[in-house]
């Protein structure tokens, strides 16, 4: 990726994404108070706004009734603008979620299939199903679809290493662009979590804030200055592979001692298998372990509460490691720690995040549950894609696929 | 931090520092040339070339003919628009380098006091002293100085823990500015590292670049997307003090198991004295101690190559986590890896950071020497600040003082 160079078409697109972004936020505004929001001179408010009008993305709301003066025109993205789908893809789950173009959830289906999929045909042929399916609930066709948002855990990230199909699909993207007939971004959970805090979440109050997920497996995403980071080769954010033990733990992808490894689902079982094994906790399957942990660990099972304890140094050690190296204003967090186990690790993992942050780095850090999901976040990009195709946005890094 | 809103203002500000910057990569330029360098609009550039000949920041350079049609005018920044000072301090070492305002270097002083200088006032009296010296040197008066930037190690990444005074300096800022009568910026030598690398060294070609420093003290600057990423409390990049053995040795920085306490000198050489207790090389001070540990590697001491081989393994590892977290394009290194023992270790750290990093992440990752120097980070920084305080520069994140 070479360095991007800033056109004036650029500059032009960054005003359109901003103003888009804070009519996502008021619901309705006028030109005067997008000015006053976005910073941004009436002059280009204006010019942008006209592009926007032009283009469809927003509409005029009518006449506003301010405190002062006369009503002015009030302006909203435009919902009718056409539909966004995010799909989400794993294992035997197909889920597809229908946006209007103010990203307002319209409809929503998941289909679990009854054995594994894993023919990249059947794949992609359960994926336009689903759609089709949620399409339909949403009263929306085809044709009113402005993109589509594949959200895939995983399979990005690293190479393929399950032979699950679904891990696999963006390796057959053109073939799921032709069965759809219609535009497709694919795009990693954690970057669209993370697009999500920066278009609707934290990212609207700070320049700097990290999705961090908890749960089989362990990552982040990283918002920084109105963008989310991506690095060079659209890896970055793999905090569940940063080393949390050196020479430690083997984790599931191939390294040893990465904090996936500990604080990851799987990793909290084995440190109760380490401290107490035969427990009768480890034959619960994983999808229950973390809520089952934390019942027995407040009914008072030592070797539980140990392994809680455990956990949250472990947390809170390799959260420190996200403050040193970007120290953000806001860490979110989701999966585990924002359900089932959060309430028992949190107070211990944060006192130990201030304690190993460097100096005052996380004085003043917020840790908080996130409240964004993947598919507004896969919408999000979606729609910024579509923005990108019709010559409204230019410079943003757009996902990988 | 608030999230940074963006004026028009801002917009002709990131023009400016894109067209400052290609004229330092150009020397000489045309405003055509700078239109086809940087994608900026030929109005754009004519506009900005505009404000900084206006500013006198640019200057005209001549008719220059090209391959082609008449010959038009040249541009360059104007060294004589005033001068820059690079101030280092630290311990006993008080250094000044003077550079024109196209920011070449003019003149460099550096002296060494007899003792320990603690006084806060015997501080600020030594800079005062030494930048004299060096203005003299350049044959520069002090009127002619637009900025003076401060390389402070270590001082503002956390609470001051050493009772030496150049340590604490930032604690009295007012006071050195008064002293002077200058505008001052203070900042982190690894932020300025990362500045001179996004001014004039990797920075030129690649949008992520991670500066590596490795000597006593260890740790990072981070460039992303034209800027030097800060953080919310200005200490992004503190990768030294991120995690590498879960309770692990103790760090200088009070917590346990940090990558400084393994890469830094001082870790490296518990490194051979955990391996080889009174080991004669353990005699060696710090200062010489990479050096020597290379040569008795190289003559074929066992514990030696030992100590070396396992801080090649400590020092992959840690780099895998900047390329889990930051995925940068490039890691330009700097201290003992650019200098004493790389040779040495850099061959099996590079197979062990490809090995660890998640996926292909560093699969086309370049490592290499940073040949950027701290000073001119700091007076590219000290400039930029000029720029700011001229109003020609607006948005870019500065250094914390």
């Amino acid at each position: 990726m070479a360095v991007a160079r800033r056109t004036s078409r650029d500059i032009r697109s960054d005003s359109r994404l901003i103003v888009v972004r804070a009519l996502l936020a008021a619901g309705e505004s006028t030109r005067a108070a997008l000015a006053e929001d976005t910073g941004l001179s009436p002059a280009t408010v204006s010019a942008v706004v006209g592009d926007l009008l032009g283009s469809g993305v927003a509409a005029e709301a009518g006449l506003l009734s301010g405190t002062v003066g006369r009503p002015t025109t009030g302006l909203r993205l435009n919902p009718d603008r056409g539909r966004v789908v995010g799909v989400y893809v794993e294992d035997r789950h197909f889920q597809a979620t229908v946006f209007d173009a103010a990203l307002r959830r319209l409809a929503n289906v998941h289909v679990t299939a009854p054995a594994p999929v894993e023919a990249a045909d059947d794949v992609i042929d359960r994926i336009a199903r689903t759609l089709d399916t949620a399409l339909a609930e949403a009263g929306a066709s085809h044709e009113d679809v402005l993109g589509v948002g594949v959200l895939l855990p995983g399979g990005m990230q690293r190479p393929v290493k399950s032979a699950l199909a679904p891990d696999a699909i963006w390796l057959h993207l053109d073939r799921l662009r032709d069965r759809l007939g219609l535009p497709v971004v694919v795009d990693n959970p954690l970057k669209a979590i993370a697009a999500a805090e920066l278009w609707l979440g934290a990212g609207r109050r700070c320049a700097s804030v990290v999705v961090a997920n908890l749960g089989e497996g362990v990552g982040a995403g990283i918002v920084q200055d109105g963008a989310v980071v991506r690095g060079a080769t659209g890896t970055a954010g793999e905090w569940g592979h940063s080393l949390l033990v050196f020479d430690g733990r083997a984790c599931q992808c191939g390294r040893r001692g990465c904090a996936e490894a500990y604080v990851g689902v799987p990793g909290i079982r084995r440190t109760l298998a380490e401290t107490a094994p035969g427990h009768p906790l480890l034959d619960v399957p994983l999808p229950g372990f973390a809520a089952a942990l934390a019942a027995a660990a407040e009914s008072g099972d030592p070797a539980a509460a140990s392994a809680v304890e455990r956990t949250a140094h472990y947390l809170g050690a390799a959260l420190a490691d996200l403050v040193a190296i970007v120290n953000p204003e806001v860490i979110a967090l989701t999966g585990w720690a924002a359900a089932e186990l959060g309430a028992l690790v949190l107070p211990v993992a944060e006192r130990r995040v201030r304690d190993d942050a460097p100096g005052d780095a996380a004085a003043s850090l917020v840790i908080e549950p996130s409240h964004s999901s993947g598919m507004e976040g896969i919408a999000a990009i979606a729609l910024e894609r579509f923005m990108r195709d019709a010559g409204l946005v230019t410079t943003r890094v757009l996902p990988a696929l």
